[in-house]
């Protein structure tokens, strides 16, 4: 994993990531928060083809159901407004009345129907929106509205993020050159807390929405779903993937090899982000792959694979950089997945801890450098089938604790 | 919540705790563990029928695996062996063979035959049994057997447990005397975690089996499988009621008042003990129960309780004293149970935080006290029908972290 070199970069002198043709971006101070950038404009000079997942909790934040129901109109989208601080969750009709409100003004400014404008908001939940700064500062951001503006907006989408999280692709489909820029906030645990994930991944591609949707789908199970999933997603976790075709390519449909190199970027993007969003995990030290092999099904594989990244006693072993492949095998154990324990194999950075229903012996576990380093890597084989699946995590620490322990009042 | 004290006084000075009519026990330090008592009897001189709940964990220590074989034969109990500081867990052939030698060693000191002797282990995972101490301290620990031997058991079982847990109750069934005392070990943050729990209840009661079972099976349900459940139970959890009829009543059959007064104290008992487990969890300073109301199913009333206790954010939110109700919200709409947000109120140490989908004024919610005490109350009513559910947690803390991150090494 080289990525945490990298984002320490980027957290170090931040690139300039150029926007994809078209797309203008701005992040702001307007006061929902203290001190820090606290409203986003994503825009698009040409109408977008979207494909978006939201969260699937019960407990759905106002914007979160307004854009919801917003695509089912099945309309193109110009921009995307963003703010960090409040969540706009548990606020009952004046919520929904505040996250209407930003995308009506936010259209009127920008001269666009209301519903081409999608909100988004982050933050504490149940507290009322402040909507005077919001009011106030979405007249000033479009002032500053820039091809530039990546890193602005990724900073503006953090709440206890340590660092913005960008990633960017480009790539030649049919002789045009696309590019595909995204951004991402999380923080948190993430799983199995209820940390928000937002992410923003912007294209000139021209592409079907089919592909668009089939495409975000199948990457993001492989990404953001492994590391955040399903049922334990928090109020307002969105992930949108905008394109407004201005590459000028032939467009791309639902198959093929344009259809393949789109995908292959658009998963390195997304694996990228969710990465950075499991080492910005709040206190996090290690960044954990768990590997589950020779499973009988996918859905198996991914559930242990869960399980184990999910352990708190798991985490804090990584953390104390002490082996115990007892709490692997128990945590898999109890994920409800039925396996045979004496046919597993667990295998720790590479070395074997069990093996054909035995424990290796001590000096054969150079115990000295597993879990020892910044990158970790728990492989379980279950020698049940041929599925796989991954799984990725960080260690837990007392930072994790500190953080969390004192945040709304 | 008058239980922390308790333990409190518990830990400080112990009372004695005469065993039931017949029981005897002994707890010695053997040699698996540095230090500390890690070799327990217990032993009735007639023989007892048993009730009893085993993890579900797909991985099963040896141990367990034999008693669920042995339990099937339906043959009488006279003795239950327990080591601590070794789980013999993930130990194969040979670690089914060293639960088999601890039985079969047992049975023939105490001149019994083998399927009377139970076994149960906790500790480390993956580690063989290092017989020798074992086998000695076999020889060794009915030389003290004792009707007085509660504590010395109690505190034999323990692993990282600060205080031996213990339980009993006196009562009368038709003129009888009975007499039922509990010891359990938990540790760990039990749920979601891995910690072993081992509870073992003695009952001089004159029972049917069937009447054992059901009452065990009930009362466990509202107290060990509330705070330590299921799909999550360590590879090790076992819950033992026995009772060996010396009280001379006239046999408990499984309905009328006789039953009905049995199960009133084994509720308690076991309800006693599940809480000192919960307080027992490492580095935990506040007792925290979260009361799911009004809900369409006792299943989801128990599956919202469970997420809410279970989430790590909540715990952190105890720890520090803040009544950030947004994350009981979240964590109860991630459960998995379908409900409507606008409906549900949530109530925190007896103030209300959310109702009829509006969050309260700042200055009615006495922020000042909610949370700060070492009891704290969540209650979430739904609205949505009759049923309700409780579950047992407890904050989380530094320490805990501590704790886990460098065990095995």
């Amino acid at each position: 994993m080289t990525i945490f070199a990298k984002t320490k970069g980027i957290k170090g002198k931040m690139k300039k990531f150029k926007l994809p043709k078209g797309f203008f971006a701005n992040g702001i101070h307007c006061g929902v928060k203290r001190k820090r950038k606290d409203l986003v404009l994503l825009y698009s000079e040409k109408a977008c083809k979207i494909a978006a997942i939201f969260t699937k909790n019960v407990v759905k934040a106002a914007p979160v159901i307004l854009a919801i129901k917003q695509l089912k109109k099945n309309k193109p989208i110009r921009g995307v407004v963003i703010n960090s601080g409040n969540a706009n969750c548990m606020t009952g009709k004046r919520g929904m009345e505040d996250a209407k409100k930003m995308t009506v003004e936010m259209a009127k400014i920008l001269r666009v129907h209301k519903d081409e404008i999608l909100v988004s908001s982050t933050g504490i939940i149940g507290e009322f929106m402040d909507m005077r700064p919001i009011t106030k500062g979405m007249k000033e951001i479009v002032k500053g509205l820039s091809a530039d503006g990546t890193q602005d907006a990724a900073e503006g989408i953090m709440t206890t993020d340590r660092f913005p999280k960008i990633s960017e692709r480009t790539f030649t489909i049919g002789g045009k050159k696309i590019k595909m820029v995204g951004i991402a906030k999380g923080a948190g645990m993430i799983k199995p807390d209820m940390a928000t994930m937002l992410c923003y991944i912007l294209t000139d591609a021209n592409i079907s929405k089919k592909a668009l949707k089939v495409a975000l789908s199948e990457s993001a199970e492989k990404s953001f779903n492994s590391v955040s999933v399903d049922g334990d997603m928090s109020t307002n976790d969105t992930v949108q993937l905008l394109a407004n075709g201005l590459a000028g390519n032939v467009m791309i449909k639902e198959k093929g090899k344009d259809f393949e190199n789109f995908k292959k970027n658009l998963n390195s993007i997304s694996d990228e982000l969710a990465k950075m969003i499991v080492l910005d995990g709040e206190g996090a030290n290690k960044f954990v792959e768990v590997k589950v092999k020779k499973a009988k099904t996918k859905a198996d594989a991914k559930k242990i694979a869960e399980a184990v990244a999910s352990s708190l006693l798991v985490k804090c072993a990584v953390l104390g950089g002490d082996p115990n492949w007892g709490r692997v095998a128990s945590s898999a154990g109890a994920s409800g997945v039925n396996f045979n324990p004496d046919k597993i194999e667990i295998i720790l950075d590479g070395v074997v801890y069990f093996k054909n229903g035995k424990t290796l012996p001590h000096e054969n576990r150079k115990r000295s450098s597993v879990f020892k380093g910044k990158d970790v890597k728990i492989e379980v084989s279950l020698n049940a089938g041929k599925a796989e699946a991954s799984f990725f995590s960080c260690d837990i620490s007392k930072k994790y604790i500190t953080l969390n322990s004192y945040y709304t009042t």
